[in-house]
């Protein structure tokens, strides 16, 4: 069994977010959410947070388990999920209910708005992500469990990048050893782009065979109890011309400077802007077509963003990535991302991985 | 290069349901949806299919990929995804538009009201997941070829399965062994259940270790350019028992009588109640507790289902999952499962494994 995480605390502060928007409770659809909530783990289900203790509702498969893992809740059988809602919500007598557009669909909705004739619906997702950037100590552990087997995995994989070797079967072999360690599953599509494929940032890979002479960039991560980790490193196989080498500096001081203002208090955009400025400056501006970063957690993407429009402001215990990179049409690209971690002195880096260029194969 | 599949009779259909519903065009937004009707693959998109030449909307990345996926549309770059949408709407002159209730969020549908004041959204599911039920000879050659990979792969990782190894390894193998075969992706997280766990009909790889005299439930497939495969094949190790024995012998005979009742024409919940009704006579009626099969293609589970509620149709050129099961709480379950062809004689058995009960390890 996973240790029990510190759930009581989150609730608290999704009340206290209930009694300044004035209402009297939420409902809550996504499953990373719900998890972050509970503690529970099903690929489906439906939780209510009112005054009482929170209705977590499940169907006939989940139980079991929901009592096991989400002890602080009420369980809740439906055989049908609107239904189970609905009476949840008459239950409790609320009538002012908030709820997160970005994942309920408008079916979910109407269904409710039929069968719950006295609710009112209020849209609240961007509080929520608020909620769950910050992370506690055992997020924090998970996570960096998460980084120790992407890195041992990217480590034992290593030694197979080289000329002749297709990215794709590079991926397979990297997914394979992140989960024979313990991953419970990839954090993303792993992106291995060689040659002329690094200048696509979200390349998939695919039969080129890695050449001497290419820039690889590797950009993976593994999952370790619903936790994330996210790291880019770009690799030279068998060595770096200097148009390679240039850009590769460009890059590699961005991701310093941006690493350099991390702090608790920054504006998000600022980073953005400390890593954008570099790149800027040595005329690939254009060419950074992304964000700087992104928080990490349950979800491999999720708040704080760190980009230009970012009105996010970084606080002590956000994990996030600081990820800047220059693509060059045709040509190749680089990119170098770290997740680290917001302490009150700094950036604290989590990854493992070197950042300066290395060149191996 | 994948094959251009055939998206001109595709869309005509989808043309013919507008026409049928008074409807002027229609948003869709579902990637797999989006993928059928045009070929687009990337992750992210939204495609306006009205009089003329479908509108293929994407982002930044996906300009290039669209325009060599999906020949058949005018590919228009949006830099915001709602902007996208209501002027493609407004340049067609639209007013009344389909649009899919379960995939649309709230958030989505309410941005498009506020920009497209004009146009009333009428919501329309099931009639799209009922065009893509009937899959054409490509479908069925990709499916088919998703078949192939993971029964080989399930055959190369048949040997690992013995005593003292535990779930996940084994889960591990056999996604490796797909992965490395050219599978994009599983089909889905890999089910291993072995013993007791047999009884948990969406059981997940965990440490138990394989015992002499286990059922191991394994319930897998293979992703091949967008298509599913399905099959699950429960095994004895080491030997059966007696209770065992019997279980698997019901389960048989209901997949047989199901597979039997496969034809076009007949009710999906007729061949549901092929099943059923043998597992009932038997007396393991309640712990038959999922429907006897789905539709399978470019999602795991589509249209139509067959379930004692399904309303669906059988029609020639379908391709449905049969899986009956009987599930004893601590004791262990049985689930045979094919996917088949439903063809104008009955049904073609896709899957590989004989459903004979086997002992291995």
């Amino acid at each position: 069994m996973p240790e029990r995480p510190a759930i009581a605390p989150r609730v608290s502060r999704l009340r206290a977010l209930l009694r300044r928007s004035g209402l009297e409770a939420f409902l809550i659809l996504d499953l990373k959410n719900i998890r972050y909530l509970t503690g529970f783990t099903g690929s489906d289900g439906a939780l209510v947070v009112g005054a009482g203790k929170p209705a977590l509702l499940v169907d006939g498969r989940y139980t079991t388990q929901a009592r096991k893992q989400a002890p602080g809740t009420r369980v809740v059988l439906y055989r049908d999920k609107v239904s189970g809602i609905a009476e949840a919500l008459s239950a409790g007598g609320v009538e002012h209910v908030g709820f997160e557009p970005a994942v309920a669909t408008v079916e979910l909705l109407s269904s409710l708005r039929r069968k719950s004739k006295k609710v009112r619906w209020k849209p609240l997702q961007r509080e929520l992500g608020a909620i769950r950037a910050v992370k506690d100590p055992g997020e924090i552990t998970q996570i960096r469990r998460a980084i120790r087997i992407a890195a041992g995995a990217l480590r034992s994989t290593l030694g197979r990048i080289r000329p002749g070797v297709c990215e794709r079967d590079i991926a397979v072999e990297l997914e394979y050893a992140m989960r024979s360690m313990g991953a419970e599953t990839p954090a993303f599509d792993t992106i291995i782009a060689s040659g002329p494929n690094s200048a696509l940032p979200h390349a998939r890979p695919g039969s080129r065979k890695i050449r001497p002479g290419d820039f690889v960039v590797i950009d993976y991560g593994a999952v370790w109890r619903g936790y994330h980790s996210d790291e880019t490193c770009t690799f030279a196989v068998g060595g770096a011309g200097r148009r390679h080498e240039r850009i590769y500096a460009v890059v590699k001081e961005a991701h310093d400077r941006a690493l350099e203002a991390v702090r608790p208090g920054v504006a998000c955009r600022d980073v953005d802007a400390a890593a954008r400025g570099v790149i800027e400056k040595a005329g690939y501006g254009p060419l950074f077509s992304h964000g700087t970063g992104h928080g990490v957690g349950l979800d491999v993407h999720e708040a704080p963003r760190l980009s230009t429009l970012s009105d996010a402001v970084l606080e002590k215990g956000m994990v996030i990535t600081i990820e800047p990179g220059i693509y060059l049409p045709g040509f190749g690209g680089v990119r170098i991302e770290d997740t680290v971690l917001v302490e009150k002195g700094g950036a604290r880096v989590l990854t493992e991985f070197s950042k300066e260029l290395q060149v191996i194969g």
